[in-house]
């Protein structure tokens, strides 16, 4: 099977996000990188590109050059990935979709909820796959549990319960380095931080296991450095639109917690739990019987999970896997199979609503608010 | 030393809470079982008793006829602890109280406020212990995780997330049950299901380890089983008086939790956790550096957790052993020793205040409520 | 239920291991402590007996005085716990069962095999229970394992892998502490340090869990700090008369491990493990089926079981109490119930035949050695 | 950077170990599959390796077709790995190695010890990288736990103790099932079951870490399923030439362990200890103070660890990415780095002559034997 061929803009050298993109999409062989724009320095992105394996005339020095030189090629990209700050994801998404190319966008899809919405306009259009990298939702016990839920293996959802909490961002010494300080300036975070940087990942992933939406929330937001203007940390209570009960807390200044990206779901018949930290195991309970382990790769798993995994049981595979299978489903996506759980430009939108939601509640001492774009309520 | 003379008010035979006082009570040979009226069938609770070993003359039918009793004794007991239902804790400590008996009173001290500050006024003005059985907060390494805050080992506290969740009600079809239905109907358990039954626990051990007061509260309560009037899951946010923000989750829908209460304190300059089904470790981390597992038992804790640990290092000390640190710390007290770590009646009457504030920011979509009793604010 | 009289040789104030018999012994008010003689020192031993709330005239100088007196009195003890050092315990337990007492002694049972088939002829021909501490043995857990295996739960038993591991040993600059220098000295503890001194809990407990008794040895013994003379590291590698092969690693200069204690226990149809710093779960997986938690106090326990778990599913019971159910065990017994989980002559035979094929055969670079007392073979 | 060009024998369709060496090759894009004869049935090989990109003139039907077809080209394989069944390693890994190519075997590297000192000589001679996929010894904390134990950390290592135990091949009933059978079969197998499959990967491990070589070993080796000629479990105790004290437990009969391979490593100033189940931290306590736990990424840690880390501290990495960790090192040495956590052919070798002594040794009912091959004593 041919490669697929894929470029990439953003994500350059020194950046985090750019590695564990190239390693999930060339990990399993799918994809090319064929062409880049991977930096704001025209030159710098050039070289770097060519320095992994870019043709001189495909290592672009903005993303307009690219997509003008894209456009016109009979072997254009299959796949464009944005990894470019936040604020941009927009324009290029947009414009890249109108052009008839695959996205896969860096999250959040866009600033603003306006934005988004026409984002879904936009690829819907296109009849293209404009996918957002929610990827946590691809580690295979994750999809093990929306697959269960979906076989009814624990009832109708009651409750999900979900949290991401870091300490990485606690030392107020540290508050100045521009690492740090940049999440909780709205000059370049938006409206929210810890929530928009972490919660959504946790948000979204409620809606995924339960194979719901949410519907409203109610936020309390807090900056426990008193230097910061946005949170740092936030407790948001939600209801999907089954009536499922949500509760999501996200902080980046609980120290000692490393990556405290947990989900536990709880039904009429049972409930199942997840961390990030040990991503190979889904602890399930049935109502009434004893809390069992489900390791990846054991026998029986769905359909989906095993296609996801790919060494044996009870040898771990870790997040730069995730993302290949994010990359996985969208190779098969672009050829042609249905893959429904790549995120799509409705879970990007529907983020942003929540953001922007959170926000105004937590403004209004914790005033519940429609959490969806107003096209899907 | 000689034994103090104890006497207890209910835990009859088949409860669970008499055996737990009474194996606090007698396991470090403190106190002596020496009157009880342990059932509200008087004869059934003075046959018991007299199995237990009280003399027949002080096996009482009820609770008046011990005050009588004990009141004309020169051999009185020392102390009364209270584990009645929870609707005759006020008016049996009340007695017990202007009769000068110091009494362990079982949560929730009170139904309302207002009996929880006659209760508060009562003790102050007969100069004895009025105690409440927040027994967690007696476990060794609570009190090392307190004493930390109090060195300032972790810096101000910015943060504070407890949960108390179990499973154990999650079965719809058990929900007809006596042992479970009481606790949802507000006849017998009054305002509020989950929060009241094990909310309060983690609230008062948030106050208990922080060395604070909540201040202000915002109650997500809710139903998910729809035939409950009261909550069986609930999401409180609250604000202590030095700024602390905290986060409580309780729920007995939590279906795999069995007993799923932690607590993690977060401050400027590290971070404490620590999960009462693994009790005899806190973790640790300092900011900027290691996680570390702290171990009841090694050297240099602090001083009071040395005097409630009895056993070697990893050797686990479980429960029934923390009941009896609340009773060890009484006995102390009694001789006239000086015990701040055991919950008194303002440490009562503040859940229960904490308790009407989320009931009523729960009715009220959320709504800040001060959350202290009027004498406190 | 009047309690029993009990008395103690041994066990005064500092030690580690009075306090831990008289929690046992008191916790469950089944026992009172009427008689002692509880230190070498006579006065010390009589002022702190009589602090105890022993009576003058029981309070002994030394046990020969305690046996004296006891055996002339119609409330004799009802059980005498011998915790003086191990050399002494020979003597102390003959003399007392001779005399007729039951006897709770603790381990090593005797330094030679000789003396401890005494033991066993003499507990035998006096009708009175020898029983030794193998404590770790009542954890409820612990028992449900055993009867599990006995139910044919796992099927036959192959394979038993067992460590007690610690580092509280592993600083060699302490090893002139004399709280730890003794036990590396032959003259002091015998022919073994670390085997003798922990090893001898696991192979007990892998005899207890599998029902079965262990036939022939290997071992392994290591002074990994030079200067001592005894093994301070032993692997012990042995086969069950019933066929099960086991392994049995035990150090005390595993630097990290605080109580690494734990068994596996695989079989023809599944396997259980258990640790003694989470005692209160069994893991337990059917062979083709997934790991399962089973929790003390969940339903469907084993009778022993329930019998031995004090308070509600979840709620620790620790190392105390699992000393108090030996406690619980010999009230019974003492009364005449069969309780066939107390660890009795007969395995404190066993062990010290096992300590000293182990020496010989570590000596003979690992030659396998009977490791059954001749009674036994 | 140009990426290497990379050829590999076995590892077809439907292998285990094929998709991992692939992922292992490409996942930091610095292989490029070029040359292939995956298969036993030559087209079924040609077919597939030309489905993986592989050009129809470099898709050979056999190794002695590849080894013909790679040595006349000036693009000839920079790497070949050898995947194929384990009798034919030694004979293929010759043969690349006189002729010129850098080669990555599988392990067991040979079946006899002559043969794997054949083959040091060999790729000495040729002056060619002949690594050995010990792969588990490739990730990062692992990394860390050799640095630390050369830089000091711990102090000279006294005692080593690694187990690799897993209940795969634990139902008896599937012991005629092909895949697992062949294991147990001296026929196909060679002179050891489980220690050659598994305890070979500890006993290197501990060598690795250690910074230290196995001198002399005892094994017991165990068939618990009666029907099997070869070991199913085994306990190795060794010495290394330091004289640190080693415990090596292996089992595929441990139902409920799925891949439990730890190992900790106590030396005069501390210890540490791994999992290969929860492969990103390393837990470190030094004497006399509390365990830490390293997390893979956090700042300060060994450069080597460093550079086999792919994203942010506490993403998980996992299997098949220590796997790139080799392939990352061959690359470097290939390009001249020196890479000494490469494993080699004499750590090949060394495990060869350790499975052979320890065969010895179970048939000698322990006797302690050489572990060397004659070459290194």
């Amino acid at each position: 099977m041919a490669k697929l061929r894929w470029g990439m803009i953003g994500g350059g050298e020194g950046s985090q996000i750019g590695p564990a993109h190239r390693l999930g999409a060339l990990a399993d062989g799918m994809f090319e990188l064929v062409a880049g724009a991977l930096d704001h320095r025209p030159d710098v992105g050039r070289e770097y590109a060519q320095r992994l394996g870019v043709a001189a005339d495909r290592a672009y020095g903005n993303w307009q050059e690219m997509l003008a030189g894209e456009k016109g090629r009979d072997d254009r990209i299959d796949l464009v990935t944005i990894a470019t700050p936040n604020s941009t994801h927009f324009e290029i998404a947009k414009a890249f979709l109108e052009a008839g190319f695959n996205v896969l966008c860096e999250k959040p899809m866009t600033m603003t909820v306006e934005e988004g919405e026409e984002i879904v306009r936009v690829a819907e259009a296109s009849g293209k796959i404009c996918a957002v990298n929610y990827c946590y939702s691809a580690y295979p016990m994750v999809r093990q549990a929306r697959a269960m839920v979906r076989a009814g293996d624990i009832g109708k959802v009651r409750l999900v319960v979900t949290n991401f909490s870091h300490g990485h961002h606690g030392d107020a010494t540290d508050a100045d380095n521009p690492r740090v300080r940049w999440r909780y300036d709205p000059a370049m975070a938006g409206v929210s931080g810890q929530f928009a940087d972490c919660g959504i990942h946790a948000l979204h992933m409620a809606s995924f296991i339960c194979d719901d939406e949410v519907k409203s929330l109610s936020a309390d937001m807090a900056s426990t450095i008193s230097s910061r203007e946005l949170e740092d940390d936030a407790m948001v209570n939600f209801r999907m639109e089954g009536g499922t009960v949500g509760r999501l807390w996200t902080s980046s200044v609980a120290i000692g917690r490393q990556h405290g990206f947990d989900i536990q779901v709880f039904g009429e018949t049972g409930g199942v739990r997840w961390a990030s930290e040990q991503p190979n195991q889904l602890i399930y309970t049935p109502v009434g019987g004893r809390t069992q382990i489900i390791e990846k790769g054991e026998g029986g798993l769905h359909d989906e999970v095993q296609r996801l995994s790919r060494v044996a049981i009870a040898h771990p595979e870790g997040f730069p896997l995730a993302v290949a299978n994010i990359y996985c489903d969208l190779a098969d996506a672009i050829r042609g199979e249905t893959r429904d759980g790549l995120p799509g430009a409705s879970d990007g939108v529907r983020s942003i609503a929540a953001v922007h939601a959170a926000v105004a509640s937590g403004k209004e001492d914790g005033a519940w608010k429609d959490a969806r774009p107003p096209m899907f309520r």
